[in-house]
């Protein structure tokens, strides 16, 4: 029941995609999304911190039993095509195919799916025969692109369809941020069909949709990480009153504000001793993770309308660099990482990690 | 050129502090402290979480070197009297003498002091006679006390003293949290002499003083971590929407309203893997590391005014049920910690141990 | 060098408008207006009270040298028709055509027009060929609707120019909203074509567009005039402790915010002192002035980047039950009026009253 | 019941006020005043505009019957003395003595009363013996006083009672702004005693106390009426944008932040219309009015616990360079103004003017 459409990359290689053979987008996803209330529960954050790391956090009041799966090239079918290129990233295994939350490809193309309630329409635009379901979105794009770029040509030729990840499951509401060392993308499946748009400020939330974060960010233009200079009868009584005006609840509006001022503070390259770029694997990726918890929400600061607390089960860290995939849990704030190895690209199956472990303490 | 006051404890004990013999109150701190602007550097945050478990974070541009320090009993003299009790701690050793940032001691009574610029006095009231200096009061109260309690009583006989560290260092401006398994109390030097209040939100940061804070607090009072009510045109857009207002910048007053809402929000008893109280060393320390990372402030989201990054170097948590340092640095996320044993509190020698180690990264 | 274009009304009368004759959408305005950032001058307020009550401030550093104009039935010509409906309102004289900033007609149908810099885009969309200049789009609609249901009909025919209001002026980039006493709507010109949206809130102000002011007031749901439980460490202070996360600056968006709150909150019809609806000429008149004016702009609370003080030099409040026009501006508080009477209605030339008056001041 | 202290003004004329014999101030009022939190009811606002006008809000959910009260020379008693200057203000009168809520006297010294529920404390200090009833102050004060300086000096010879206006009446929580052409003082009665403080910010509202809302405004000190210069990646949208933060709900403390950012912002002495200094009562009495409207509430915006709109009845001006009472109220926006002759200074008896009169409606 489902159509391959083919389409020629520079590379000259075909790709194909799921999508509803029939006219199926007639029965696809109405505006807004507001029957599939009980879907939105994630929120997450992504940022790219500079030029070589990508992160995100992953908010939610359940584990969907979420691992670190490492699909090598060819393991994994995408409609009738297979990936090309080797994946890894957080997700889980839906029958045979790997769905990713965020991953990182073996060229250093990143993705993220993160909420997008009330906003995300599925199944229209001028590509809505040639649709790929919201949850396979991800291995599409990090299986067979390379760069940015490649994304945004593929994506001018698809749209994602109102299909769940099978045929029990709705779909989820998502929209996506793709990163690679040059640049980075938003993608937003909109009632005018699916909007490709640089992300100038290397930040995504949840909903509303990316114009409106970006609007709103207008707000902190005057925010500073230096003190004002005192200019009336009161004075200064800390250091940091230069950005009072921040946000710090965990909407998905105020952690985009959150993370786009202090990602614009903080300089992650030289970290947290001093390193230099090609030391991020130490300080360059405390710093973001320090800045990832600034954002990340503690388990209790958010509950859902039912009353279970909704907080950052991991966050994430990948290098576009050289492919790696860091962590940390809400089980253990020790740094784990993951290198895509050439051995691991080469695999013959899919391989998962668990990634909730146990505190780690050492002795000081 | 101290003189030593007696006072009698519940348990009939002499405590002995340093005091200027002569009427050296006359020669002390005026008010404002406005001359040592300079000194104004440290922001921190202190949070009693539950009956076990107090923290603090540690925010300056500048490393003092401090170590993690052990005192056993009657290692240290506190004017001409040695501590009772066994304590550690972080801080620096000056002399021969530790002056702790924070500690607790072997009956798991904690302190942190917090920089107080601009409203700390020194040298007045009723007691200015029997004057500790500011960097030795925590060793004072841990070396000497085992409750609050006990704190309070002998915070009634002193004053703290406009003298610095050494000759050389004029005093840094201070207040202090003390926390035990029963209470906390916020301990602030006014021009009306030494104020000792119950801390009835377990939450100190820096100036203005403590009531200020409080005052402040309810400006919050309709925040909570459930959503509101969607009751007009707009429909809400995300969870966590019923804490905005909560602010998200560094400034001590920010600090302060984050981390009492958070605090309030977040059970850190329970943890993050649903561990019972008795298991505080696994889920109930990471939920309340979790909590400190809210109010740390990453490198370059606060900048002095000479262009350095005050950031967050150290947080600790400290178990008041079995005395125990926890750790993690600006270096490395891992935990940390330090057990006071037995054999530590009866050992000859005063020990330290570096707490600035390189960042733990394990495989996934 | 305009064409006609011609359609039928409900009431099967010919409306024409202006429209380029040649495909002069071409040389219309780009996205965004960036190279107009000098027309970007202008913050307004509009606010649809309730049924009977419409009113908006009108806030810039100069004046154009407005007045109120009263036009009679016929006395206008918009293109080659002749204007069906007497309109009221304020704003000048170019040419022989009167350029309405806002109005009410003899129907009752109100119209303000206000700043949209940066969003504005002009001369796009299905209907570019029959377009009429920003400057006279208030003298269409009132001059041939009787009705916002009559508005939205016409407005599906036409677009609006790139045209100014004569060949010298550039167009002010503009949106609108209109109001009768079952409803109100926003015009605004986008790139996908003029937008007509029903308001749910009754308040406009200036960029970015009504959706992202829609979603913002989201922000707002928790808030109430009534203060919360107190319910934490902190006791209360004052009344109206609830509302407290209102923003009280004069930036669109706070204004837009503030407005919708406060129109919310207090109910114009019953007014001031208890009068029933028909009295609104007392009571609910000063009572939505009372909401205007804490949008308003004091003189000095608002500099341009050259300095100059933009503030709101008049409120206006029009009655779409019996369409009479209130004012008071920054010379004189005292409210003024003048009512459509049917000899204006039928009067045989434009008249013109001037509005910036000395301030009236009785004795007590 | 009453002694009488006397004193030496530089005048040396006798002073006397009301005290209580006994030693009274045993039954004197507890700190907070938790159980009179019925009397928690009065919102205001007062402000200094300039060397010739201070002006005052007052917001109350009920009218207690005020009117415009002109007490001439001696026709007042205080205690057993009468009243040496003439005084013009609102007020109710209880018995045959005036009550002023604020007021003017014939030197131009003004003076206003503002609730401070939770925070006066009667009765205590070292003047306890010498008090007058808070009910009073500002009869005693405007009869006796020419200047701020001679009040500071009374004030530093009495206290303010625990009795009411009457004997059926409990004391109202109350504190004081006083205001002539060269300064500006606020008193306070706190549990050390009657705080008399400089002014240097010129505004006053409610509890908490007023170094709390002066500490706060240091929060705002990076704000101002110009945009700020865009940096990032969202341009402005608006004007108006370098004030975002500041507060627009009705607490205590967001009206001072408001009123004192405007204050400082708008030059009330040049006025709407460029007048010079001595045109204040057209350009400046406008202008100061219109600050006054900024803080103004408007019914329905503040709500008591008993769902009563707690409103702004009257703002008031004050004219201290040739004393004049401007007015408007919540009935009427037109300014009234009554100016203290010299033979009202002079008459034999009180006079009384009904200040909430019927809407000025003008013909434009």
């Amino acid at each position: 029941m489902v159509f391959f459409y083919r389409r020629f990359l520079p590379l000259d290689v075909c790709i194909y995609a799921f999508g509803a053979e029939n006219d199926a987008s007639s029965s696809n996803l109405a505006i807004p999304l507001s029957n599939l209330e009980r879907l939105v529960k994630i929120l997450c954050t992504a940022i790219r911190f500079n030029e070589r790391l990508f992160g995100r956090t992953f908010d939610y009041e359940r584990s969907y039993g979420e691992e670190l799966i490492v699909t090598p090239r060819g393991r994994m079918k995408i409609g009738e095509a297979e990936n090309r290129y080797a994946v890894m990233g957080i997700g889980v295994i839906v029958g045979e195919t790997p769905l990713y939350f965020d991953g990182v490809n073996e060229w250093g193309l990143c993705a993220a799916a993160l909420n997008f309630p009330q906003y995300a329409v599925y199944g229209v635009g001028k590509n809505a025969r040639a649709g790929v379901s919201s949850a396979h979105l991800i291995s599409l794009i990090l299986g067979f692109c390379r760069s940015c770029e490649e994304a945004r040509d593929m994506l001018s030729h698809i749209s994602v369809s109102a299909e769940g990840a099978d045929e029990k499951t709705p779909p989820t509401p998502l929209h996506w941020m793709l990163s690679d060392p040059r640049s980075s993308l938003v993608v937003e499946p909109l009632a005018s069909g699916l909007s490709v748009l640089d992300n100038p400020v290397g930040v995504l939330t949840n909903s509303p949709r990316f114009d409106y974060h970006l609007a709103r960010l207008a707000d902190l233009t005057a925010l500073s990480p230096r003190n004002p200079l005192a200019k009336n009868a009161a004075p200064l009584y800390s250091r940091g009153m230069g950005a009072i005006g921040l946000p710090g609840d965990f909407s998905s509006s105020s952690r985009f504000l959150r993370a786009a001022f202090l990602k614009e503070c903080c300089d992650c390259t030289s970290g947290g001793g001093g390193q230099n770029k090609a030391d991020c694997t130490s300080g360059g990726v405390g710093q973001a993770f320090d800045i990832l918890s600034s954002v990340a929400i503690p388990r209790g600061a958010v509950l859902s309308d039912g009353g279970e607390a909704v907080f950052t089960r991991y966050s994430a860290l990948m290098d576009m660099d050289s492919p790696t995939y860091y962590l940390t849990t809400a089980a253990c704030r020790t740094v784990r990482k993951a290198i895509l190895t050439d051995s691991l690209c080469e695999g013959q199956h899919i391989v998962k990690f668990p990634i909730y472990r146990e505190e780690i303490i050492a002795e000081i």
